[in-house]
């Protein structure tokens, strides 16, 4: 449906701009670092925050072979890469259909949260659910009170309940990591008391955030760590930004600014505007992002690329149609963002 | 390259969700408003806002055959389209080549303020330029004094110099309408002033904001006032909210909220979270927004629909594939939003 034709490209100079580049040195670091964590399936990537079946599928390698998603869109993808052994939709759906048509060739299951949610599982031909559990952030699961009752409703209905799942995602950016273990642990026995109610092996939660301080679930459900962005590098974490966006500079103004090709539409905004490693940035707009150039910063002349890195990495990817891999200057591998949309 | 198949839908219920929905009677109304003040080619609608080359050639139907660009592939598309009487990049590219060789069949202005980009058109095979000028607005254009110099030079060089453009983006939204009158007046001076020392037939500028006010112009370049968002329709202007994306809820919880599944990737944020009629809205995540559920908002229960409208349209517009156009609940037409990109 889009217009863009392929591209190529052997350096990132090469690079149609704006374009999302991947440091695959420093992805690969942040896989070691989390594999050291979280080896094999006690890691779940989530693929929200990359929407790659290429990237989904470089991690199978290493024996993450479980994977969850937040849109049924994600999970049809995975199936359509051949990545079926353990797909989790960590999100309520009604939409269930689209899912349970694949049941016969990936093991998909779905998180519920409520009757209706239930019923659209039993109604679509999903064949197996975690209950989601509210664990202190006001968003999607039931009350704990509640997660015994649904369990065995759901288990009443033919559906194989594999255990529970719940987000601690108020949590992720708590700075004080003592203080944050201690939010977790509360929030985590939630989570075991919804546990004890239901049943089964699985025990889901957890992120980027708290991928060493959640010891209560038996899965970590991350994906931010592979990339970073500006907010979670804050944190301190041994993962490093391996993310930017390359732009091009197309106008300089002698009273202190430069224009650069990526603008909003290039990035997720929803956590402040992009960083420039070299200065400060004046704003965003639609195509064009307006870079400070002062005593504290480089000159720059129409033609320079810079480097921005994303503040939120999850809807920056979603902007894009492909990381461009690059070791160096080199560009090295293509990973189409294919789960895109909805 | 995505995986979303194509869909189809006689009614918004029927809607995957989240889904682009535009209202065609509020968009049509939005139309005849701005034709009566800017008819035929005293307006060249900004394809930035809707990135839809259909929306385009329903606009080119009405007289307004002159379009603008922010980006390469936008005139791309729209020569595809067979929209090529005349075409605006109203920025600044170095990748002039993709717009040079496409002048056979198209008549193409590319915008410049300085001398590498003068260099570029001449280089990539541009035709006509026009030289854009800073009015106000810490963006792109050259500074006043420097723009009869770049005129000179691009006729020296072989381009056809039509003319000036400024936009004066920095009084799109204030408030007092006869302040902003006199800014405008002011900042138009400057235009003037560099069309009076480059001479050609154009001068281009404005938006949606200034569309009535900036009587100094011979051509507005406006887009969003044709489906509008939350951030205009303060402004109090003669054009209504023509957009929506509808969500579907998912989750709904005792304790006062219900969560849909239009997040932060089906919105532009950088202008707030979506408006929900009927009530507040806590947050938006990826692929969430909770809404309170309180004594003043509708009760939810799970599988319900609802409206949301972004506070920024033309970033909103790029997350989705396709606008569902209604006429009352019934789906009458699909604009593909085949502008996307780079």
């Amino acid at each position: 449906m889009t217009i863009a034709s392929e591209q190529s490209a052997d350096t990132i100079d090469q690079l149609r701009t704006p374009a999302l580049v991947v440091d695959r040195d420093a992805y690969r670091r942040n896989k070691e670092r989390m594999d050291t964590t979280r080896p094999g399936l006690e890691l779940r990537p989530h693929v929200k925050a990359f929407k790659s079946t290429a990237l989904a599928a470089d991690l199978a390698k290493d024996g993450h072979t479980g994977f969850c998603a937040a849109t049924p869109l994600e999970i049809e993808g995975l199936v359509g890469a051949g990545l079926t052994d353990d797909l989790l939709l960590a999100n309520q759906t009604l939409d269930a259909a689209r899912l349970g048509r694949l049941s016969d060739v990936a093991q998909i299951t779905v998180a519920v949260d409520s009757d209706e949610t239930i019923a659209a599982a039993v109604n679509g031909g999903v064949r197996n659910v975690l209950i989601d559990v509210e664990v202190g952030m006001p968003r999607c699961g039931c009350d704990v009170s509640d997660a015994g009752r649904l369990g065995d409703k759901a288990r009443a209905a033919g559906l194989e309940v594999r255990g529970v799942m719940g987000y601690e995602g108020h949590l992720m950016m708590v700075t004080d990591r003592e203080k944050q273990a201690a939010l977790v642990e509360k929030s985590m026995a939630k989570l075991l008391a919804a546990h004890e109610a239901v049943g089964g092996e699985i025990v889901s939660g957890g992120g980027t955030g708290t991928f060493d301080i959640n010891t209560w679930i038996t899965e970590l459900q991350a994906g931010s760590y592979l990339l970073l962005d500006t907010d979670y590098a804050k944190l301190g974490l041994p993962f490093e930004t391996a993310i930017s966006v390359v732009a091009t500079v197309i106008s300089v103004n002698a009273k202190g600014w430069a224009v650069v090709d990526a603008g909003l539409k290039a990035f997720g905004l929803d956590h402040g505007p992009p960083t420039w490693a070299d200065g400060e940035i004046m704003f965003c707009a639609d195509e064009h992002t307006v870079l400070v150039i002062d005593e504290n910063s480089p000159t720059l002349a129409v033609g320079d690329r810079v480097h921005l890195i994303p503040g939120h990495l999850d809807p920056t990817v979603a902007r894009h149609q492909r990381f461009w891999v690059a070791e160096g200057d080199q560009i090295v591998d293509i990973w189409p963002i294919d789960l895109r949309h909805w």
